[in-house]
């Protein structure tokens, strides 16, 4: 075993562990919400039948690759960061949908495609006219994403190491990302993680607690909710105090109202970036989270760090569609010079 | 044999036969369409091996649902017109793809999925930052669709069968859609033509103008390059007055010019309707042909069908994907009332 050396340059700036899903995107009425018996706003977990049964009622949709961890690589490619991806796809046109976009990115993706069934996960989302996406996820290939996937040089050989928690639900994936947490923290590596869904923190909040405590995260990526469930505290700045000391950067965001990061004791916010006309949210946070490992891993400060998220996010949100389509550089160019 | 009476009230006012694409966009420089030695503006008609090379070239895509009469039909039934479709799909997820979103579009689609290889058809569409499409079609099932798919009583009770130019290339489709005319006739049903591109005509124009001769045809749609190839006449205005007498209908876009239309010796024109920011030019006949022909088989006044043809068109350019996302209704309302 090779230890790596404290200034070794990493190939890439930051390598993640998500979800390799294609989105199936439709408009729909707030009616079409209730009839079908959704929670608006969210993301639910459903099988292939109640897939099919979605899909069915859907409208005319299109095809967009996604995955929280995924789109959040997407926004950072673009900004110029040096990405790799590691999810689980089948051999189908779904899957070939997900590679061919993650790697026209620009961002290297070399898991191995998963035989047989089940298929390549979607995510059906009912945008309504207010812009709020509701996700119902089919996790398909994803959930079966093996420890024995990983490439543990890949996973030592960039600065930060960045999971979804989407994806600590399913035990092989789950199995995963404790190894790669081993592997990034024994390569000095930084690991950043994002909460996902306050259902994740429901099933595996006392898993968070512990990684937390055990200072086996260095970012933590929530929204209030979020906050909320893992600390116990309702009210949002109470929440900050609780879990701030606790974390090397704590990063939360709260759409409208912009977003708040906590590091080494310093405290820093930023107001939500003007958006003309709110499309569709699905992304918001995964861009967020893009702009801010952007400044982070350039070594940035904090609040620059919250602006450049504050934008990608403002980006994503105008259009359909969770991967950015502006140039994103240019975007973000005034906060650099 | 029974005849249907003149004067029964078909089931649908529209039934299409076309090829059953999905479409693949990306944004992409002129350099791009340069370097891939692509015929910027235009339809290429690529095979397998060529498709995957211009896939792996391709920046991140978005798949949308398109194919040219397809196109039109879901304007058409955005509008409220009732229609049915004809063409063949593979058993893949891509074929699943393009099926829902017919389906959830309201439109009949019954032609029996059609099993093994090759797969459903693609269409490659690089975007270029003018909205100018490059399309490269792999017409993959889609070329096999044989005449016995073919319902004939469907044929039968609609008001207007359309064909699709593109579809007369292959050898299969093209003995189902003489099929397909000669059932339309036999029951005193209109049938309308687009002719599709350029490459179409230089291919099969003796077929259309004998199709044409014999009256075979009662609206025909073309663009003015397609005008001129058929007609052989470079000068506009020469080849309306060729070809206007020769058909009951005849309807000819000019892009940002807007379009014409004679019909019985009248003559209309309209001016392009205004577009805020032109993105993406995919699916501009398809649409003008679904507004035109859902005044046509409302039996609205020639002026006025070239004025629903417009609007729907600049609807579909101001968005990525060639099938309407705003409320076509409400958009044409004005010219109803």
């Amino acid at each position: 075993m090779t230890q790596p050396s404290a200034i070794s340059r990493p190939r890439f700036d930051v390598v993640a562990i998500g979800n390799a899903i294609v989105d199936v995107m439709a408009a729909a009425s707030d009616d079409d919400i209730v009839a079908l018996g959704l929670a608006k706003g969210g993301m639910t977990l459903v099988d292939e039948p109640r897939a099919h049964e979605l899909y069915q009622a859907m409208g005319p949709a299109r095809e967009i690759s996604g995955g929280s961890a995924a789109n959040t690589l997407a926004g950072l490619a673009a900004l110029g960061a040096s990405c790799g991806f590691i999810g689980q796809v089948a051999g189908d046109q779904l899957g070939e949908v997900f590679a061919h976009d993650i790697r026209a990115g620009g961002i290297a993706f070399d898991t191995p495609v998963r035989a047989g069934e089940p298929s390549t996960a979607r995510c059906l989302i009912f945008v309504t006219p207010d812009g709020q996406r509701t996700m119902n996820t089919f996790l398909g290939a994803s959930q079966f994403l093996p420890a024995d996937a990983l490439d543990d040089a890949v996973i030592a050989d960039a600065a930060v190491l960045y999971l979804e928690g989407y994806l600590w639900d399913p035990e092989e994936p789950r199995r995963a990302m404790r190894r790669a947490i081993a592997t990034a923290r024994a390569a000095g590596r930084k690991v950043a993680f994002t909460l996902s869904d306050a259902f994740v923190i429901a099933r595996h909040g006392d898993d968070f607690r512990a990684l937390i405590e055990a200072g086996a995260i260095d970012i933590l990526f929530a929204n209030e909710h979020e906050l909320a469930a893992l600390t116990g505290k309702d009210d949002f700045h109470e929440g900050i105090a609780a879990l701030g000391p606790k974390i090397a950067t704590l990063v939360v965001t709260r759409s409208e109202k912009g977003a708040h990061a906590v590091s080494g004791g310093e405290h820093a916010m930023v107001a939500a970036a003007p958006v003309g006309h709110v499309v569709d949210t699905t992304g918001a946070g995964d861009l967020f989270a893009a702009g801010f490992l952007f400044g982070h891993v350039r070594g940035l400060a904090l609040e620059t760090c919250l602006g450049l998220g504050a934008i990608c996010a403002a980006e994503v949100i105008s259009h359909y569609g969770a991967r950015p389509e502006a140039d994103l550089t240019a975007l973000v160019a005034p906060l650099l010079s």
